[in-house]
């Protein structure tokens, strides 16, 4: 079998090892399909005895060559212990296990690389993201570790870590430790310390994953203020928090002082310090002014400077959020309100991240910016659920309706655009918001919808239809099960195992 | 402490002991409310070794007492085991241990009961139903019993078990034995045999459960036709199966063939002693006329007996079903069709399941039939998930959308009723249909949602309200977490922590 599609290691030698471990009609069991491959026509068994082979074409440098290497094989070692343990019988893939005596073994699996791309990198090759909400409510490093191992199986290849949010501060800073400690749900349970991000950092790594952490600014920053109010406005207004924030509870970082430029820059470093990845997203998203408008140090502020608003004030903060960023060695993303609401200063070198509307998608990328695209309307996994605020009997969620597999799948990022304009498209995100959701329900939610993401970013959204993939996803589905994924149903085993159960008019 | 609320053994005992076990604010974390109750001015504690002690009042006979101390000793047994292992630290209800140092230890609890009362029966006291679908999924024994456990905490009372449909038949039949060969998914995984079913009953028995069966006829039986073809009209029609049923595969009992006859009377009697409940589920829904107008043997029936067509093929396949129920000793439950579309010769003894709209309970009471509501307008669980057959992008399911415990909550099963007309319901149910449910995610859409359905059924529908419920809701949600249930979250933790997380203008 030949593979086309540009992969990384890891993800590449689990596709290999897939395919053949089954004997199975090849397209029925592969998920996501990549979008060029051929194959043989003989049947091939293969045992765990068998051997597998990196080669490295034009190899860059020696220290990339051995990151390609340790990540093959740690790729090979997880495949072996799922050839020698896993026993999974597809409910649908029908086999066809040759008869004849003299069965064919598979003797050598090869594997070609060139160094260079052992590694993917954000804006140099494409890129599947997740995202986990770990502030709403909290998940420990077991569920995180979790989650990655089952996005390698997906070839999703970004974890964009959305850590901290106004709800809770669970990392752990040496130079500010009061924000876990008061900001933490459970200052000592519910925390995530430098060691934890870092075994997350390299589990990650040896999957062909990057950890992206957000460390959102200068709104959803609430839980800063249980260790150090004076750095927020317009801690939890109540009632009417809707004037003040997004979501209850409100609070900014208060731009107006100098504390907080301090605090940035003391914060960004350490926090950057963290994750071995390139880029850190500094969030810049749903800004209220309203919430400054009534802060005592922004009217001072704004009546003894001349020429300024909460706007400018808005456009200094998050030069100072970017400054910090880029001095801390790392790459900026930012979320879309940067760039298509407000027209902030920021560097075409980072990423903005697109949450709703292809409209936005072609302004951004007409602004000449690079976007990741999650859109609210397609690829918001946690929509659906009704209103979570506590009163509201008729509510429903700003997301509504619950995106079902096929809707998620039947998404294109780069619609409407021009072939230039999409190649400034360079990746796409599956997001989960932990508002009603957490570590008992998460994998539910997040699987095998994901799945449906991986597909139409890896394979590319052109002649994907729902049809062919349904008996393929069910596969999938039920592999993550065997595995341990509580993954949900798409429709009764009967569908599953006779098919039949479509729409008759579409 | 008093109650007033007339209640089962198994039940009262648990509310009395959660009352006393975390020497707490009473209001916060008790759920369902009684409608009634008092209690003392002091705080007491209470140790593993407290006394509890039964008193029957008015015993009515030997059985019945015999009975009544069995169910007691079950639910003592259960409690003490729960006082000794759990740690339960409830994220919201404060609690207010008693600083000075002699301590008031609670010695004693004596609970009184009226012999006749002990078991619930439908018909005579209300019923606080749960239903569950093992024919669209398939679910193991294990996960029946764990969520029977579950409804014994939240006070539901009766176990609607909807064990077969068209899609699988999993009940093995010494009968009829290629019912479950050819009908279950599995017929040596995925069946319920007379023993299994056994375990369930007498352990739902304990918990103050009452199991009722439901066998679905004469629609929902396309599984019948893998072992006994003969008996099914309309077998799976493809691709048009919308014209033949309510959702694939297609299939009725064939009204017109004497063996089918043979078989309700053969096969029902059977079935119906597996069970010890008095009452026995027998279906009628969602019948589809186009199926039998096509059969041969209908056509056949019809043609030569004047006067019939396929609405008295219905009345006569009804009257056959219902009189083998009766024969059997048990007394029939229906669905609403068989009353308020068809117009057939339902027994008054009879109960009616109402499962769409108040316009049709009071119908259905005013027919002068009791009746359980079910609302799918509020209390299927299963709604808000999409379309499940497979190629619809843009599908929702029929009963949009999904429905949050607050619309839960906000259900008057009675509404728009006389006193009189009241009367007749006698219970309610909550729902959930498995098209899109398995035993990967079924405990996340089941809970904490029934246990709104159960506090509306347990305490009444009068002066319940959302604000007063939430954190009583979510202490119950974390007990329930802290038992091993995958319950789902309702809001971030900070909301259960603080509070403050309504919307503004309501």
């Amino acid at each position: 079998m030949k593979m086309l599609k540009r992969q990384n290691i890891a993800s590449l030698l689990l596709l290999y090892f897939c395919t053949f471990v089954n004997f199975f009609n090849f397209t029925n069991a592969l998920w996501p399909i990549p979008q060029q491959w051929s194959n043989g026509s003989s049947t091939l068994v293969l045992y765990p005895s068998v051997e597998i082979k990196l080669t490295i074409i034009s190899p860059t440098s020696e220290d990339l060559s051995i990151k390609t290497k340790k990540i093959f094989n740690s790729a090979k070692n997880r495949f072996q212990q799922y050839l020698i343990q896993e026993k999974y019988v597809s409910p649908n893939v029908k086999f066809n296990i040759p008869t004849h005596p003299s069965k064919k073994i598979l003797q050598l699996i090869e594997i070609e690389v060139y160094d260079g791309n052992s590694e993917l990198e954000l804006g140099v090759n494409e890129s599947y993201c997740l995202l986990l909400d770990t502030s709403r409510n909290y998940y420990s490093i077991d569920d995180i570790l979790k989650t990655i191992e089952i996005m390698s199986w997906n070839k999703m290849n970004v974890f964009h870590w959305h850590i901290v949010d106004a709800t809770s501060w669970p990392v752990v800073s040496k130079k500010f430790p009061k924000l876990s400690e008061k900001g933490a749900y459970d200052p000592k349970t519910m925390i995530y310390t430098k060691q934890d991000i870092r075994i997350v950092d390299e589990y990650a790594k040896l999957r062909g994953i990057r950890v992206v952490p957000e460390f959102d600014m200068p709104g959803h920053t609430h839980s800063i203020s249980g260790g150090y109010p004076e750095l927020i406005s317009c801690i939890n207004e109540q009632p009417r928090w809707d004037l003040y924030a997004a979501e209850p509870p409100s609070g900014q970082l208060n731009p107006a002082r100098k504390e907080t430029y301090e605090f940035i820059k003391t914060l960004i470093p350490e926090m950057a310090s963290y994750f071995s990845d390139k880029y850190y997203h500094a969030g810049g998203d749903e800004i209220k002014t309203k919430c400054w408008e009534e802060d005592e140090y922004v009217k001072k502020y704004l009546s003894s400077n001349s020429g300024s608003s909460t706007e400018t004030l808005l456009a200094k903060i998050i030069d100072e959020i970017q400054n910090t960023v880029i001095s801390a060695h790392k790459i900026p993303m930012f979320w879309q309100e940067t760039v298509a609401t407000h027209d902030l200063n920021i560097t075409k070198d980072a990423i903005i991240q697109v949450w709703y509307g292809n409209d936005t998608v072609k302004n951004v990328v007409n602004k000449g910016y690079k976007t990741i695209v999650g859109s609210a309307e397609y690829w918001y996994l946690d929509c659906g659920h009704g209103g979570w605020v506590g009163n509201n009997i008729n509510g429903n969620s700003w997301c509504d309706p619950y995106k079902t597999w096929q809707k998620i799948y039947s998404f294109n990022p780069i619609n409407g655009l021009t072939d230039d304009e999409a190649k400034l498209v360079i990746g796409g995100e599956a997001l989960l918001w932990s508002e009603q959701a957490d570590p008992n329900n998460f994998e539910q939610l997040l699987w095998p919808r994901s799945s449906a993401v991986a597909e139409v970013l890896w394979s590319g959204p052109q002649g994907l239809n729902v049809n062919e993939a349904l008996p393929r996803l069910h596969d999938l589905r039920f592999r993550l099960v065997g595995r341990g994924v509580k993954a949900e149903p798409l429709q009764p085993l009967w569908c599953v195992l006779h098919g039949g159960c479509d729409m008759p008019n579409s």
